[in-house]
């Protein structure tokens, strides 16, 4: 955990929060806090609701022309322009506000441990470094002269056998075939690389002269559906030195896995896609190295990680049998390849290693995602979830694992949902509804206008939405309220609610949310809870034996878990043992591209798990019929979201 | 040893030979034998010398208009022309004869043990066969099921792990990309080639539909400086199915490595010579393929052999160092490769192993002689003489081994002689001179009209020169038998000796031995025995130690051993200690090609011998001007030359 910086404390409910971060926004606090401020911009800015007053404490806030100065004088501010720069009271205007009385409908506020960023992992990298995938050794040699005149790879691979006990190395032609000149160009002082390739053995990658040991870097790649992310490290210090991603432009081809499989089985369709996933790689790459100053040259290693299918097209191989029953991949495990050999724009001494599968739709991102959270190390009982295009499930612990994929549809990532969007910036990740005036506070990444809402955002409508009772339980909006509020109308295509009206939006028409998308937001999140009580039947046992969950892929920076029971995504737990893992599958390969035992572990990982085929199993048909209600047709399994729905009077 | 078929007895010598081929050549035979018949032609039948009498027997002879009817009907035939078909009496005439009285100025007749041929290995590899160097396994799987549906890949891994024990297979991703379409085809009947590639472990390297294991091959191509030679194995027989030979391109970018190296250095040089070796193996290859009606695909593996600048030229390593002091190559070990990676015409399955070189005068090919001549598992004290165009020295046995390179220069390939060639078509291969009348008793290879002289023409050359008087020790002509014979006479660059006039020859002038073609051979001959003399002292042995000779490389296809010591080539040893290897190169590749055991005591060998570099040795010097005389300056060591000498008159 952070340390703590200032404490905020809002009036008139005296609702008190602890904040970790100098110069936080105030409108984000209030969120976290569960104090609602009306805010329909996103926070940007130009809306004006989030209008509060600061009793007391330091802050810093940007003039604004929705304020008079009298207004500014007497300590107003907007919420989402104010950074809080000390222990702060802050007092929430009435127009904000509602009655206590409909707190009980309120879900409890979200502990800060529980809103998660991803886990910053360098520093346990650092701690981790005792056998590394690449290495650079420095050799000082001896010239060779009339007594001692054997080859110069002889020469180099003795100095490293005696001189750091490094033995059993294949050296690539590309290295020998430099090798004469380097040594002679370094005057016999070189640095030479060496990948620890599992099953390949050791490789000598290149030789280069002088001393380059300080410069050693490798890459990780999460290979998404829709996005492709990567990271580069430093492997001296375990530390990553720059994040870059950018959208998978395979997207032209087909927004989800199954279309793209279609595309590959075009003529020339899956070389195309080779083609584009490699090209938006390197632009991936290229800013990475520009990010961190860092040459190709000095790059020495890379991890891939993603499912099946990018896995596949990834490397060329005919992915068409995912696709069809009994949906079989090509391969599961991948031996080591140049990255350059696939067209990817790295100098050819780059290796590349790719995280292994389980099955069709448990792939390489899910077994990096274990990796990455130790699921394998320990002995907790633990539910593991990646929520993308499709939504992956692995439960166990350190003796054994199953997994599942449920087919849940890209609504989380925004497919199917007429705004939805990636996590991106203009995204509205959080949302609160005021149950009695129906207005909403809503947060976008980047504080700017919004354009869409995304995964996290998606979660927050279902649940608010329906603790605010602006949808009933199977999902349908309550067309009463449109006597009560604007937001609430007939739209083109049925009923609908407005987030925001279009001049507070970067969209030229307001931003709504419509019985459609909830429709799709309820399948999706039955189909993972379907997914997951099915796993758990299978190997006889029930969500309350889980001592740990795990949350990983594309739901966005933050996301509530217990709105996430609320409304059924997650079983109703103790929020404590949820975490959020962020981009698991990233974390994997950082870690595989790291250290060798990583690599062998995501291996082992691969081998463990043992993947239920869900797609043809009655027992799931009827979980998933059974999940499609918010949060659940068996109440009994979300006792505490009975009693709110029971306070709101909307159940008996 | 072949079965005796006819024996043939020379009149009035009264001198018996045994035939081992059905319809061999009476010439040919009269040469071994050691008698004189006159023949300047080379066994063209044009010059009609070579006119014997048949007094009794069966054969068969071509007409010829040298001969009358009368002459033929009187059994008279040119013995060149002549097929030996049952036991012969044969009179050589009076023209052809010589005293007896000269008899002992002649060298014993050399058994027929001492003329050997390569030896025929196919039979033996087929005994060795127990770890082959490359496996098709035929796999016949379950289709997947629901129940069963892993990958592709992991199906076949766990048919060849439980049918044939077969782990920890690495898998071309060539091979991967193919792979769901090619179980289908086979409907899941397919056949998987394993490579198992010595350092990078088991590889599949292919899988095809249907059961292929009746036609597996893999190739031995031995690189040499002048000559490409393959050969076309079945594995399942270990028999050579095909062999075919031509000249290494490269040779219009220099005859020797020293001139191959410096183009190498020109600006893409070592690209341009990559290419023309490249290219004369996929002439070679094609040829194999062709002649044994093997299809492309049904090629598995290759193993090369050539020496250490070949070996670098091939691969395309820079052989810059391996011509300055203190002659360092790039390496002399080399990972597993793929043949198209080189461009060579084949397809992209085919592994290649290149067999490790010692030292930068000692390569994969003496590495390959070695294993091929088995010198490293055997107790006998051995010394291997490679003489081509540098001449390669091994001395030693299983438990040690030493190497040296005398700078021979290629005067037994045919460099530095005016009419030297290698053993081709056309080449004199054979050489006797009658010692009262000068004239000379030729063969050549294919017996057509000669173009020049090979390897072992040239060691008949000195040794019957200086037996005949033509030359002296220091290797002068006696220009006194210009008053003679008119084959001895002052030419435009010296003195010189005619072997065959123009009109007899494929030339336009008289084939001629001139000074400095025996000086050059002097030279040669000098060298070799000067470092193997050298290296014995090196160990603190002496000649009469060794209990085995073999000799490889280019000295053609008959190399008469007692001519190899009377002009000091060879030390005096007992003439049955010596073997003829041939292309121990090819040899020793078609092994390593065939097993895999073999690959791997291949490097072992080259990890055994230690090299001795000679070229800054004075005691090699000294020793190399001592040996600059017929056959030696030191002629204790020649004692049986000395008492023919001595019964010529040439020494007291």
């Amino acid at each position: 955990m952070p340390e703590k910086r200032y404490t905020v404390r809002f009036e008139p409910d005296d609702v008190s929060i602890d904040v970790y971060r100098e110069a936080e926004n105030l409108l984000r606090v209030a969120m976290v806090a569960g104090v609602h401020v009306n805010a329909s911009c996103g926070g940007a800015g130009t809306c004006g609701k989030c209008k509060v007053k600061i009793l007391e404490g330091e802050f810093r806030t940007k003039p604004t022309a929705k304020l008079s100065d009298a207004e500014t004088k007497q300590g107003y501010c907007l919420a989402c322009q104010t950074e809080i720069l000390g222990d702060l009271i802050v007092e929430v205007p009435v127009e904000s506000r509602y009655e206590k009385g409909v707190l009980a409908r309120q879900l409890n506020r979200v502990a800060p441990e529980h809103v998660l960023a991803p886990a910053r992992l360098g520093a346990e990298f650092a701690a981790l470094r005792s056998d590394p995938a690449v290495v650079k050794y420095f050799a000082a040699l001896t010239p060779p002269s009339e007594d001692n005149n054997g080859s110069d790879m002889g020469r180099l691979g003795q100095f490293l056998k005696q001189e750091y006990g490094v033995e059993q190395v294949t050296t690539d032609f590309a290295v020998m075939r430099e090798l004469s000149q380097v040594l002679r160009a370094g005057t016999w002082q070189v640095t030479a690389t060496v990948v620890d390739d599992i099953r390949a053995g050791r490789r000598m990658t290149h030789v280069g002269p002088g001393d380059t040991r300080g410069r050693t870097y490798c890459l990780a790649i999460d290979i998404g559906t829709t996005t492709i992310h990567g990271s580069l490290l430093d492997v001296n210090s375990g530390e990553e030195v720059a994040h870059a991603g950018d959208y998978n432009s395979q997207i032209s081809m087909g927004e989800d896995v199954i279309s793209r499989i279609v595309h590959s089985q075009k003529a020339g369709g899956l070389e195309a896609l080779q083609k584009r996933v490699v090209k938006t790689m390197n632009g991936v790459i290229a800013e990475l190295l520009d990010k961190a100053e860092v040459a190709p040259g000095e790059v020495s290693h890379a991890v891939f990680a993603g499912n099946t299918t990018m896995t596949q097209l990834f490397l060329g191989l005919n992915p068409k049998y995912i696709r069809e029953a009994p949906y079989v991949p090509t391969a599961n495990f991948f031996p080591p390849f140049k990255l350059a050999d696939l067209g990817l724009a790295v100098p050819p001494q780059v290796t590349g290693f790719v995280a292994p599968c389980v099955a069709s739709y448990v792939g390489g991102d899910i077994t990096a995602g274990v990796l990455a959270t130790g699921i394998h190390l320990s002995p907790l009982l633990t539910l593991f979830m990646d929520v993308g295009t499709n939504g992956e499930i692995v439960i166990g612990n350190q003796d054994w694992m199953v997994s599942a994929s449920a087919s849940a549809g890209p609504a989380f990532e925004g497919g199917g949902v007429k705004f939805g969007m990636r996590a991106t910036y203009g995204a509205i990740e959080q949302i609160r509804v005021n149950p009695e005036n129906f207005e909403p506070m809503i947060l976008t990444i980047g504080q700017t206008a919004p354009k869409g809402i995304c995964g996290s955002g998606m979660i927050d409508v279902l649940a608010e939405f329906a603790l605010a009772g602006v949808i009933s339980q199977n999902g349908k909006i309550n067309q009463d309220l449109a006597a009560v509020t604007n937001r609430v109308r007939a739209g083109e295509t049925g009923w609908e609610y407005v987030l925001c009206w279009k001049d507070q939006t970067q969209l030229d028409q307001d931003l709504v949310i419509c019985e459609p998308d909830i429709d799709n937001l309820i399948r999706t999140k039955g189909s993972i809870y379907a997914a997951c009580s099915v796993l758990l039947k299978s190997v006889g046992l029930q969500f309350t034996d889980l001592e740990r969950i795990i949350l990983a892929g594309g739901f966005g920076h933050y996301i509530d878990v217990e709105k996430a029971m609320a409304i059924g995504l997650l079983p109703e737990v103790a929020p404590e043992i949820v975490t959020y893992g962020g981009n698991t599958s990233l974390t994997g390969s950082k870690l595989a591209a790291l250290f060798r035992d990583k690599m062998e572990e995501m291996e082992a990982v691969a081998t463990m798990i043992t993947n239920i085929e869900l797609s043809a199993s009655h027992i799931f048909m009827d979980e998933y019929v059974a999940a499609l209600f918010l949060p659940h047709t068996r109440m009994e399994e979300f006792p505490l979201q009975r009693e709110r729905l029971k306070a709101m009077g909307a159940i008996h």
